[in-house]
């Protein structure tokens, strides 16, 4: 991905991710928000950052519409307000998994996965997985090319 | 993922793999070398961070395993080091085209994607999909279900 005349680096999409992902602790937000947890101080519980930190991690969320603020209100409590992932939100998914499958098999705990993701339908554990637009899979990066104008010298396979 | 006394919050393989990967910039780093770029200055021109910050993210990946520290030697030029993806660097892969994914949807740059990832056999797009290990797929955030000792109550629908 060098840089040439019709290629910037923020319009890589990699980057343009990270700039709303990337900074620390939003992706533990973001297993918090998959796992169920949709209140401040579930989130805060879950993942131990500061509060004010969260406070930010959640503002930026909510304004690139990653997670949606909505009110609700506990009897005899003030109106108050929790956190729900939208469709742009919910289509993170393959990233936790991805990086959740590769924590299990590359830096696994001693006591081993504490969380295991199923098909709710069948029960089978759930992977992700590289295939092609044509069905094939599993693939590996060996098993691909990268193409336009970022790519070194037009065509280049991967790795 | 409640804090519980089976339960501490580094034994997540969320949390154990952002630990290596969770610093600004690392990301793009493994992006270069994902697309072929081997050689410090290479990578630098790709990554655009400073050469201090380059130099610090590289020795993490090395100490880490994701890459390896390899010398090579042009012709009347001193020994110098390329940087390769391990095993355990390559099955990085998933989580880098799952970012890829979702920046090309959600947060797409105005002239289009600068790499298209395909398979090398068809020439398909790639792209990373959740399945199960039944062969159900793609799945989606609601189609998963979360067990384990960190998941709330026990069995919790993702979402």
């Amino acid at each position: 991905m060098t840089i040439s005349n019709e290629w910037r680096r923020d319009d890589c999409s990699v980057q343009r991710a990270l700039a709303i992902l990337g900074e620390r602790w939003t992706i533990l937000v973001l297993r918090e928000a998959f796992f169920g947890k949709r209140r401040f101080d579930e989130i805060l519980d879950g993942v131990g950052c500061a509060r004010n930190l969260l406070t930010d991690r959640l503002a930026t969320l909510v304004e690139h519409a990653v997670l949606e603020r909505l009110p609700y209100r506990d009897e005899g409590q003030r109106e108050r307000f929790e956190y729900r992932l939208t469709e742009r939100g919910r289509e993170l998914f393959p990233i936790l998994i991805a990086l959740m499958q590769w924590g299990d098999r590359w830096v696994p705990a001693p006591s081993g996965p504490p969380i295991v993701v199923e098909h709710r339908d069948c029960g089978a554990r759930v992977v992700a997985e590289l295939r092609c637009a044509d069905g094939h899979g599993a693939l590996t990066a060996r098993d691909t090319l990268a193409r336009g104008k970022a790519a070194r010298r037009g065509t280049k396979r991967a790795v």
